[in-house]
């Protein structure tokens, strides 16, 4: 069975997740666009040999379409996951699932109300293999109780738009994903540093930055949020267990010794960082949509890194550690 | 358009194929299968939604069939191969292209009377990440001229049937074309050096090997093949320029510190090693049907493997070193 | 001309550094030494033709005795060092240079009214390979201003001795000069976070800790020390500046391949892991005394770590980010 | 007791290891000296307070010198070496131990008639801590028995005076004693390949070369000369043993992450490469000759290193591989 896809959402990120369903994975193909930008999505449309509908609504209840993809601009997240749980279909929500912790909590308790999980969010770190190796460490137990994490998430530059929120909000969300994904733990508490700023960066910006985040079970994890770093686009991450540390690998490259040194490349951008990872997760997303059972980030997951981002960039203003207020996990998403 | 894909040979690197075009490709579907086990055929067949036809002569010549697989046993490679081109069918046959020269010289030069590619053989390295990465270094120029290559191929262990021939056939065939392939040159001589034998090999077998290649350049490439070595599968590549060396990574994984270590994973088999790349070469293989511009490994490519692994043979029966007696390349072969 | 050398202290210490002296640095040897436990000093004299002297004191003033070297028990550091200083002679004083900072401070005066610098603090890191490359590179400014640093202090185990505050003063004291040293700035505020800990300590340990300081330029550093991580003795530190990074190598050790893994070992203990760093920095230390000019960590060094240890030690206990307060550096010890 | 050494030959070697002797090495000193150059000798003595005699033979047989240090030309060294037997007294000499096996072979006999060990020979690479780390993988035996070497010998650039038998004599003789001493085994045959030239090299050189080692166990061991391979000094060598493999780290450096790439410096010269393995050699030569019982590499050392240098000449020149016709050891030169 051929999972009929449709899209909301035809920028950048949409147009290269319709790629990947047509050109990646296998027993999908999309269906359905729409975009704000109607002649836009008529390309992308004509393009692949779907449809471009008027209006997202359009597309989540068009008859001919299974499973929706929202990749459209962040504001209007909610409102089409929210219609998409409505018409009962599955929805791959691109991060953030909505732009509020209160939207986030509508789409769980919509979610719940619906009586089986639907809302997938892209948090595509999960399916990098150097991440899913640590995970496997770490489930395996062989360095003990998780203690302590060292993250660092770089990127060569960011234009002027990129403010120091986003530091948090369209940054180091993924690590707040990853932090809770790998321990299987809760964020309780963030604070955050402010060095020295860079020169080579826009002026109102606060770059670096380094987060301090404390989990329920007392696990201390820091991120060095780092985006105009020059040098290139470099994710770390390290765990320090009680007999123990693992840590993601540095993307393989071939090493050169020439002209008195020994080097190997650093990618530049987060799309070659993570291309398998993306290809894997809408892989693994169609076939969860076709046997119906999802595994992946979901709605709880949404909303909990949506609470803690608003956490952190409360912190980021008021200079102190500041406690993270959530929501109980309902029974509906343990694991 | 779909290629639609018939796959003489549902053994196991068969049915491994016919999984990768099934979930891996996108744009080809297998449509007919055939096997010397025809109830074997069937099985695999009816899980694909395939027919199982009764020999290979029927799946090359089914007017549904656009493009053929040949992944059947070693000795009934070059009819098939020659089918396909007498049917004017691209065909992709696993190596060996065909078990004599002789037999590889009559696909190149059928191939050459039809007219147009047809033809690739599965040397799958030349569609490893790292490999291109260091064909893209030694094709830039910036390490000048190359003037060595070091090479091994190592595996934990080989069956009792691996026999002392079958480290340059089996083996050293894929470092064979790698060399030929990075370099852009022709292997002119061979010699096998055998040394003091590991305990943990069957009898009969001369394990560790070391095969020294002369290219057409000047060019000395050496090549260890120890297909016992316990350890794991283990793929090094070194080649060195007048002005510096490019080296394959080890492949990436998640590094640990436990009990007084520091250490990664080694691989334990080649499937894992080259599982990207066995993707992307059928990949780029459906893409070139579908265009109709093969670039990948051809049909000259396996002769002069075939010549070499002859004459590596022929070197290590004699422990002296051979030249190898390879037909002049044809224009039509020229890149 | 031979430098002649008094010891205070035989213990583990006392008895590395004579040994060093001895056997290791041309040019000096040791005449005399003495301890709280007399028999102690009398062997130790005796297997390097010295003579034990009843008191520091003694050793201090005898007229035989071109320069000291206090390795005695902390708490009489500073009793020693100001001896040494008003007889005129040069010191080299293990850490602590003092217990307290008021007595690090009486010491700094004293050097201050003697007119020229005599006081070396034992800070061996400063004479590590790695270290000074990295101080190299930094003092070149390719990498721009520094603007981070991530520094892990780790040891396999501590005996039961060993308290919270030993954390901050006998390990991350290291760190402490390292930071200050590298980056030629000044600590201005530490904090202390406190994960959940490990249960491979002693009850009453706080083991982690993660130690937050920032430096008068706005550099942000944190310091991860794990006292009982099992594994090994593991220094690492990384600085970030604006445009790259510079990051200390692990120690070379040949890599293995076997039983699927391909790792090198981790040091185990701290003399080894900074053994040439401490023949080094006696060699260096004889080399400025012969010649009357010192450059290593000096008495204002040694207060500057005090006060920052004693400011962390308050920040582990308050659970806040405490300012440093700590006098001016006089112009006595500008560089 | 302080060793009292003359050294015959104050050129740049010469006046390397007298800066040894005096800086480096506790214990020892340099009393006599002697040079053809006798205005260098001279000023060279000055430095260090020793005397600057005629000839060698005054050095070596002057009474207040305990032990002889040969590091003039290399013509000479047989010469010098023959007397400090004579003498009875122990004696270093810079590789190699003659210039002719023939002269080698009077030494061993000389050294036997006298009836115990006063020779050793300047291979340094057996102080190296990565090569002693290798031997004492090898010898505990868990790789099980070696089957295998991997060597790498390469210069940034040679002068013009550089020949292509000097690859041997000069380079790879490092090698050649390496091999003997890690395996314990003794060469049997050598072999030359010889690649395309780089042509950054002087007209006459045959660079780089290939040399192929069989050993009496059947070890293979391939050495790659490469002595203008621009970009650094570089020194590989992996063991490969039936269950693992074993391989000398690349010197530790720092690690930069810039403008896109991630890298750490190649060393430039020899000297840095080996430094402390130059230092350790005389360290513990001092304390052997101190203590009556060399267990560096000795005349047998030097002879087999010389017979084994011939018969790589011989099939460099004769392009066939060479069988090694040396004297069977004798007893007295069991370890």
């Amino acid at each position: 069975m051929t999972v009929r896809i449709g899209v909301v959402g035809t920028g950048m990120i949409g147009q290269d997740h319709i790629r990947r369903i047509t050109d990646v994975v296998t027993g999908a193909e999309v269906v359905a666009v729409t975009d704000v930008d109607i002649a836009r999505a008529e390309r992308v449309a004509s393009g692949v040999g779907a449809r471009a509908l008027p209006t997202g609504q359009d597309v989540i209840t068009d008859p001919l379409v299974d499973a929706v993809v929202v990749t459209s601009w962040g504001p209007t997240h909610a409102e089409y996951v929210l219609a998409a749980i409505a018409a009962g279909k599955h929805v791959f929500c691109e991060k953030p699932l909505a732009t509020t912790a209160e939207d986030c909590l509508r789409i769980v308790e919509a979610e719940q109300a619906h009586g089986r999980r639907l809302v997938q969010v892209g948090f595509m770190r999960r399916y990098d293999q150097g991440y899913r190796a640590m995970k496997r460490v770490l489930d395996d137990g062989d360095l003990g109780a998780p203690l302590l994490m060292h993250c660092v998430h770089r990127n060569p530059t960011v234009p002027e738009a990129y403010h120091s929120e986003m530091a948090t909000q369209d940054t180091a969300v993924h690590e707040i994903d990853t932090i809770r994904w790998l321990l299987a733990d809760e964020i309780v508490s963030a604070q955050v540093l402010t060095p020295r700023r860079t020169t080579r960066r826009f002026e109102h910006l606060q770059d670096p930055q380094v987060m301090l985040f404390e989990t329920a079970s007392g696990v201390r994890a820091d991120v060095e949020v780092f985006v105009n770093c020059q040098y290139g686009y470099d994710i770390q991450c390290e765990t320090v267990g009680e007999t123990g540390t693992v840590r993601l690998p540095d993307p393989a490259d071939v090493w050169l010794r020439q002209s008195g040194r020994l080097s190997s490349g650093v990618l530049q951008d987060w799309k070659r960082r993570f291309a398998a990872a993306f290809d894997l997760e809408f892989v693994e997303w169609v076939a969860a949509v076709r046997e119906g059972t999802l595994t992946g980030p979901g709605a709880w997951d949404g909303y909990a890194a949506a609470v803690v981002c608003d956490t952190t960039v409360e912190a980021l203003h008021s200079g102190r550690a500041v406690e993270v207020r959530m929501k109980d996990r309902p029974a509906f998403y343990e694991s």
